[in-house]
């Protein structure tokens, strides 16, 4: 009985936020992500952050991470009572993926949060940005994030799509919103933008603002295989293909019906727009200009500028050679001044300290666009890299254009 | 670039559930909580768990995890590919969570989703019950779990509940809805539940089958601390107190006016009921009990039954002697025909195979309730223990009950 009374004790003052027995005696707090009630891993005022992680029999462990975590891994060494710490050189500001890597095996971090990043569970740290409160919960009205269960007839499964409803929504029954479809990039999720990307804080922000119009926002999975959907590994680039198609078939048969059934949207292409990052973007470039029926905003956030007509595979050529205007994802930019006419907004950006594919590939296409007469809007997040903090800041910059 | 291309390619794989390159070449199957693409852990007929990790350097790795997974830990043994692998003996049904013991160190299954559990992110195992279906996802209206934000004046913090409205709630913007508060157990939170617990599909399929009336129902996170919250650590059972009547004020003066004023409810007693689970059941007798004037239905599922009234904390005293129906809970059974005109339902219940000291605190209430002529239901779960499996037959029980 005491061993379960002392149980709920334990547990309570671990997670109930309670003044811990020892503060670090320097400035540095507990990271935003950390589990509630976890001392570790601390971020200093110079953004360096001090990982510890208590393991008696282990040989080796390290810290690694994401781009914006500095220049590791980062070696870790054991104290006295079998606590290995380690303190980074000074983070980047935003989200970053990072796990421990234990005599060689990369696992999670017991004291953060986890978030879906490579394919899997991987623990994330908030490093937070001096000045920026653009995604922090202020106190303004907020909506709220659902989680709609649909059927898809093209993969013959149940999905899961996220939905941010703005403030008043319930309260104005009556009134009719435009839709924003937003995806995560490679190896995330639908859980992407408003665990990692804090979306739905940045639209409250924008909106209560009167920055940004009142919208609905829908997350999904970026991913779909069609039933029976059997597919051969030795055609690999037939399978990019078919999955892209596949999620296409998604959106536009299952999602977009789901959505303009369930929500008060006004469902036409005039109010509807669909960005991405990443892959997300890509999959965006590949949706809407396929579909400009449907859509006229269209956003691509660090995506790769394919050249589809070019090949048998969009991915294929990704990011090779010069982007010809007038082939370009079946010639739809070959008449500028009809695409003008008809998209109210394509919006291409990157991260100033995004690896240089990147930039080659978005500001070539961005020039040729540009030089063909093609309108756009490009947008550069200074100093981060292939990472969270950037989508934020593009999410910041691209809302409020939309549906004007 | 090639890089970037066969990062998605791989990602695509994994994630897209394109067919594996090999498959087990028996009559197991991944298990439900894996990561989308993953092929073990895999489920055998007999409900045996094959778990891998990859791991070159590692010198032991063991699994072990909750009670229904079987004696464990289980010692895995590592193949001329680094791989560790092993089988265990056959699990009870349901959820269960799990870990890796690595060189010492608890860590997570890359391969399963994690869920909150023991204060942090920890994998989980679900293994199908044959014949069950009633927390299934199935072909009826579904209902959504919304994330609602909102600000604690208790706390002096903003806070997150979740929130699920019934099928239909949008379309009937005039019809009203009773409240169920379900709460989690020690060392989860308000994702439980859902995730862990799939209470939005349970309700789907009552409510579907005209079993349960159309409800509201709202998980919050059963911590609190009141601001600014200076606790000191020589006054642990003060303490606990304290986080109990902090958490008790949240969900009175916090979370209940929030609904109300955001939610179509019907906000009246009669149409506001409490349960929750293990530590939650705890919280949910300590509420309620003393808020008879708010809430008509009571559920504790697998709760020790405290009895506060006679000491300083009600958590020293978990299932420690008899319980005075005269004395318990500041007298509130001792005029059993006044409880049983004011309340509704009061709902007890523990699971046949759970530790022997919840059956007997939970038994000897039940037993003294009732031969002092206090009405109450008491339902056992067949075979199951101190895990989730008991608490989705609890709700699927207890929520057909309420609100008639």
């Amino acid at each position: 009985m005491n061993r379960l009374v002392m149980n709920v004790a334990a547990t309570l003052l671990a997670l109930g936020q309670v003044v811990p027995l020892a503060r670090a005696a320097d400035e540095s707090s507990p990271a935003g992500s950390n589990v509630p009630g976890a001392q570790f891993p601390r971020i200093h005022p110079d953004l360096s952050i001090t990982f510890t992680l208590h393991a008696a029999n282990a040989s080796s462990i390290q810290v690694a991470g994401g781009d914006g975590l500095g220049n590791g891994p980062f070696v870790m060494k054991k104290d006295a009572n079998d606590v290995w710490t380690v303190t980074t050189a000074p983070a980047v500001p935003g989200f970053h993926y990072y796990w421990f890597v234990l005599d060689g095996v990369p696992v999670n971090d017991p004291a953060s949060e986890t978030y879906f990043g490579y394919g899997k569970e991987t623990s994330g740290i908030e490093v937070p940005e001096a000045g920026a409160d653009f995604y922090a919960i202020r106190n303004v009205p907020h909506g709220e994030v659902r989680e709609k269960t649909y059927s898809s007839k093209t993969t013959g499964a149940w999905r899961r799509a996220l939905v941010y409803t703005p403030a008043g929504y319930d309260q104005h029954p009556n009134r009719r919103y435009p839709v924003l479809i937003l995806q995560h990039g490679s190896g995330e999720n639908e859980t992407g933008w408003t665990r990692q990307g804090k979306a739905q804080f940045i639209l409250d922000n924008l909106i209560a603002a009167g920055k940004a119009r009142p919208m609905i926002v829908v997350m999904e999975r970026g991913y779909a295989v069609r039933a029976p959907g059997q597919l051969k590994p030795d055609t690999l680039v037939r399978d990019l293909e078919e999955t892209y198609g596949a999620f296409e078939d998604v959106v536009i048969h299952d999602l977009i019906p789901a959505i303009d059934e369930s929500y008060r949207t006004i469902p036409d292409r005039e109010h509807r727009a669909m960005a991405g990052l990443s892959m997300g973007g890509m999959q965006t470039l590949f949706v809407t200009l396929r579909h400009l029926d449907m859509f006229a905003y269209i956003g691509s956030f660090s995506g790769p500028i394919l050249r589809p007509g070019n090949s048998d595979s969009p991915v294929a050529t990704a990011m090779q050679g010069s982007f010809d205007t007038r082939t370009a994802f079946a010639g739809v930019f070959a008449d500028p001044a009809a695409f003008n006419n008809r998209v109210k907004l394509l919006w291409l950006g990157v991260g100033s300290a995004e690896p240089e594919q990147f930039h080659t590939s978005i500001r070539g296409a961005v020039a040729a666009l540009q030089t063909a007469g093609v309108r756009l809007t490009y947008f550069e997040s200074s100093g981060t890299a292939h990472e969270w903090q950037t989508w934020r800041r593009d999410l910041n910059d691209f809302a409020p254009r939309l549906f004007r």
